[in-house]
């Protein structure tokens, strides 16, 4: 499982850095969460031109969906046929409506899902719940967690036990007993205790809360608004942002290996932002446009940050028909 | 006066090219030609966000205007209070008022002007005029002519016919007629020819047309559709597009010192597309993002292409608060 940071900037891009845009892959899954200005030349700068195939906004704010429009209008003028669903608090019809009103409708379809705080979506190993966020606005954060996977099958043990490989170490690790030398075989006896998923919460903006601490209870990464350093707290609660040393204690409370510090106002440097952070969590960090998050399974290690890992992952380099003068 | 390169990319933007967006500089007023999404970005990774006076689009095709909402956004998170004015097609007011259901009103005060073709703006020693193009939409061309410059004023010839310096000089450069040792001195007598002024026409997206050339005759720069190479000359005029050789014969036809091709479909090598138009006209070239021209006035020299030029000029290193991590 991968996180791709495609835009880490705040309300305001700069040079270096691109509006609201993150990218979670798993598997041959990709999902997208929020979609500023200027995220399909994000992908295209890095990973390629993903067809993703399942996108969540995070709320209506402008840096969150800008990028919307020109996305679904170059899937559409790629030939695009493939289904897209777009997930949103409640809202998100009335804005693409408000958006094909303006651009005319895509002629691949487009189902669009408004989800409540607290649904959650099932998919095949993992589920995307949603909790309420503090935003001043209709907000929502999303937790991406894996199912919990079986224990480890102890081959050995099911031999000496009497259970020849085969059709019946399939039933063993499904769950059913089988037939062994001196009598049945459970399951337990032979399968260690079942492994956690991995799961990776995405606050989108909002101040700290407790459902956000609660959605993250012992994640591998969780992506946090830290819109705002120590000394405007204040204002920081006044518009429904975090600063980073909130984000922070949050994260350390919560138990996560790792936080990412996105939305940072350009009003600061980062470095102090972050280091505030670190008097409270020393697992903080504040990735830059395309910086890659690798999470391996918790048994096999932590998450580890990759620089500029989305360019190196992806088939960024100018294809030839563009290089050429 | 320089035309800077923000997004030289067809419809669909790619990895190296933005989609359309024009900064044209003369004096201290800059406009923008067209805002392809991501335009606001492709001035801070350049001459820096410059406070715009005047935008004007071609048409409405969303990789003409999609960069509109954010610009504006962010100018208005900036606290801007000057006036901006929005220049394009009839239905430039339905478009902005769709995108304010979407985004809400912006709190400085935008003007907008509806068009027809054949309008002409005048401004202070300029006049920007539309022509109507070819684009299977309402869509406008847009050229901007200086005015005439007066002749080059003779002092030699002036002190010889007994006019000292003083205010007398700057009443024969105003066109009146002054005193002299030997009678009355009129301007003619001490004034050149008058000088004509510089032109850069931007065509938008067309088929090649009449108007544009007419529009161009004697210009320094012409900027035009070059979707296609030859080969889709068919595809082009389906679509209201130029073929690269085409938008060049019309240059040539038209006199222009430059041709920059612009809008050149990503599934071609534009040095392919670029070589199809050179046979028609030497003067052609293809900008990428960034490239500035550098205009002089005619008795100066010829327009001077200057690679990367938008970046050279710009205020586009990362700030300080940026670089830091």
């Amino acid at each position: 499982m991968f996180v791709a940071f495609l835009g880490t900037g705040g309300s305001v891009p700069t040079a270096r850095r691109s509006t609201a845009s993150i990218l979670v892959g798993r598997g041959g899954d990709r999902m997208l969460f929020d979609c500023g200005e200027g995220t399909q030349r994000q992908l295209q700068r890095s990973l390629g031109l993903v067809h993703l195939d399942q996108i969540y906004l995070t709320h209506f704010h402008a840096d969150h969906f800008l990028g919307l429009p020109g996305l679904l209008k170059t899937y559409d003028l790629g030939g695009r046929e493939k289904p897209l669903v777009i997930h949103g608090p409640r809202g998100l019809r009335e804005l693409l409506e408000s958006l094909d009103r303006v651009l005319g409708r895509s002629r691949f379809p487009i189902e669009l899902v408004e989800l409540e705080p607290g649904d959650e979506l099932a998919r095949d190993g993992y589920a995307v719940r949603t909790f309420p966020v503090e935003h001043r606005t209709r907000a929502l954060g999303y937790a991406l967690a894996e199912d919990e996977r079986p224990g480890r099958f102890d081959a050995e043990e099911a031999q000496r036990l009497g259970v020849a490989e085969g059709p019946a170490w399939g039933a063993l690790q499904r769950g059913e007993e089988v037939a062994g030398s001196d009598g049945p075989v459970r399951p337990a006896d032979v399968m260690g205790e079942s492994r956690p998923g991995r799961t990776v919460v995405i606050s989108g903006d909002t101040a700290p809360c407790l459902a956000t601490a609660e959605a993250s209870r012992g994640a591998q990464l969780l992506v946090h608004d830290a819109s705002f350093a120590e000394e405007e707290s204040q204002r920081a609660a006044e518009t429904g942002h975090s600063t980073a040393r909130q984000a922070a204690a949050l994260a350390r409370e919560a138990g996560v290996d790792l936080l990412a510090l996105v939305h940072i106002s350009s009003r600061y440097h980062v470095k102090t932002v972050l280091e505030e952070a670190r008097t409270e969590f020393e697992g903080a960090f504040a990735p830059r446009d395309f910086d890659l998050v690798e999470i391996p399974f918790p048994e096999r290690g932590e998450p580890r940050v990759i620089e500029n890992g989305a360019r190196e992952r992806g088939s960024g380099e100018p294809t030839l028909a563009e290089s050429g003068k």
